[in-house]
């Protein structure tokens, strides 16, 4: 292997896959090569990287000879589709789908997290779910110090995370409030599912379609991906997740309980404070705590709002905010390949 | 006393004032006379009812006598000082300030839960927090027939709950944000304190000031509230509150343990759409769920979205939203003067 890899970004036309562009950029990853992919529709935009013109093209599985690291962001079908055919023609894929996350062969990886587990791949690295990747490193600290049992989460999630027509729907929308215009909500909660409803200035308790037992696809993700990627099937997960007239930028509010009852809001300060991959925004007084319009084109995940439960000695609530295109999806996915090149296992 | 009422609205120019007003000729409350009272800077204004135009005097202890009933949304300076002169001079007060809710004398009503306590009233009446009210709303029915320990509450509130400069600001700033034309935030989270944070497209985690311990005192309300009006000194109770760019309507994310294990979702479903002051909005397969923006200007509490925990036999998922403006202030306020009536209490 040469200096530089070959690097294949599917869906490169995408929210994220733009925001996975930029992220290469800036991390002056090292490329040999680049590929930019997408669907047919989308084949023949130009697109600049590093100052010079791509052409994307159409992604076929001849796209993926010589490649070295995929980066799949166009969607479950495409990556159930081609990410075999590029491990076939001995790439590495780092995909963004929920096509892989649960497959028992397929490693879910948060590298702050567990960067242990990228060993074990067969081809495929699966990157999880946004609202799970921003929990997962600001949890993974506590488990290993304290002990972690269980976890309440309820998010309130960006409409990013459902792709750049969202975007387009809550601008466009919110507008036509403010003038006092006629709209008709035709993306949120779910682009597909039956009925659609207004985003702007609202709450929508909606995040993908719903499972037999009442969750949504989303909560269930949060709830199976934690426990996957901290290796602990008996954790207690729950999660309520919901969509907000926010652009960029995921919060959660979490309730944990640790093993101990003897640790103070000192203590978690502290440790999180010195962790990978997180910024403590938490004086109260000064008023300061993470927001996610703050958060916006930045890599860390924020925690802030530490507070010990007035009832349980070992309960702690927090607040965590993390831009879902990058800590969530693009920076996750580069991440994921910087620690493979790192590891020497690319 | 006559057929009617002599009513005064202290606060009759602000955005709960207005929905009083609005509330009382919805209701057609019987009146006999209305008197519309305000600080020396609102005096003057102009502001019609049942058809009938009046004019808003300056509120002084005078202004009370003769008074029935005076419901108080001015501030809890303004009810500090002037309730007692309105309760000396034979009014009742229903108070929607925080100023004596927690005060040992004073009951604090939601008529769906606890109107036997108006009977001890010794001239003031608290309203609670609007965020408490919707909460106990849809717990207390669970309480009685199930039994309840334990409840953790994230919550999605509105900016009028700040008045209406909130609700300017989120209109001004969002269509600044559109428009690509600066703004400086002046009002959110908190007028009058020393940060403000942009509101439009974001999520700010201080509602009110915060406390010594690290929670808000709207946290703090959620928590000391909720005890109170439910009689339960020992029931558990944890709050995250956080604003978001809603005009109105607020939500929450509940999380609850009952006594008994066996309670099954169709059971709360049963129970709570027999329950006084609620509308179950609950199909996930039809996408029903209660949501701020279509819960505007109706006075029940809309639940949702709910449950079982998937860990603990006891856990339930509850999704609560209500109008902050009618259910969480005019409307609980005039529907505590509705009992008193009926109570013969006035």
């Amino acid at each position: 292997m040469g200096t530089g890899l070959h690097v294949a970004v599917v869906g490169a036309t995408g929210a994220v896959g733009q925001q996975m562009l930029k992220t290469l950029e800036n991390r002056q990853f090292e490329l040999e090569k680049l590929s930019l992919l997408s669907s047919k529709r989308s084949a023949g935009t130009k697109v600049l990287f590093n100052g010079k013109e791509y052409t994307v093209e159409e992604a076929t599985p001849e796209s993926f000879e010589g490649v070295h690291i995929a980066l799949f962001s166009a969607g479950g079908s495409v990556s159930k589709e081609l990410a075999p055919e590029a491990v076939k023609r001995g790439a590495i894929v780092i995909d963004n789908t929920s096509a892989f996350r649960m497959d028992e062969n397929t490693p879910l990886i948060v590298p702050e997290v567990n960067e242990g587990d990228l060993q074990q791949h067969q081809g495929i690295i699966a990157n999880p779910n946004c609202s799970t990747i921003q929990m997962v490193v600001a949890l993974e600290p506590l488990r290993k110090s304290f002990g972690l049992n269980k976890v309440i989460v309820s998010t309130y999630q960006a409409v990013s995370g459902a792709g750049t027509v969202a975007s387009d729907e809550l601008y466009s929308q919110t507008k036509a409030i403010l003038d006092n215009e006629e709209y008709e909500p035709q993306v949120m909660p779910v682009k597909g599912d039956k009925k659609h409803y207004q985003i702007a200035f609202n709450a929508i308790p909606q995040i993908d379609k719903f499972v037999e037992n009442g969750y949504t696809f989303e909560e269930m993700k949060m709830i199976n991906e934690t426990k996957k990627i901290m290796h602990m099937p008996e954790l207690e997960v729950a999660a309520t997740c919901v969509r907000l007239p926010i652009e960029t930028g995921h919060s959660e509010s979490v309730y944990i309980e640790l093993d101990r009852d003897d640790v103070s809001v000192e203590d978690v300060k502290d440790l999180l404070k010195s962790s990978p991959g997180i910024t403590l925004q938490d004086d109260p007084e000064n008023q300061i705590y993470p927001m996610p319009a703050y958060a916006v084109g930045l890599n860390d995940v924020f925690v802030g709002r530490i507070r010990k439960d007035l009832d349980r000695p070992n309960g702690f609530h927090l607040w965590i905010v993390s831009d879902n295109l990058l800590k969530g999806a693009a920076w996750n996915s580069v991440q994921i390949a910087e620690r493979l090149r790192a590891l020497n296992l690319v």
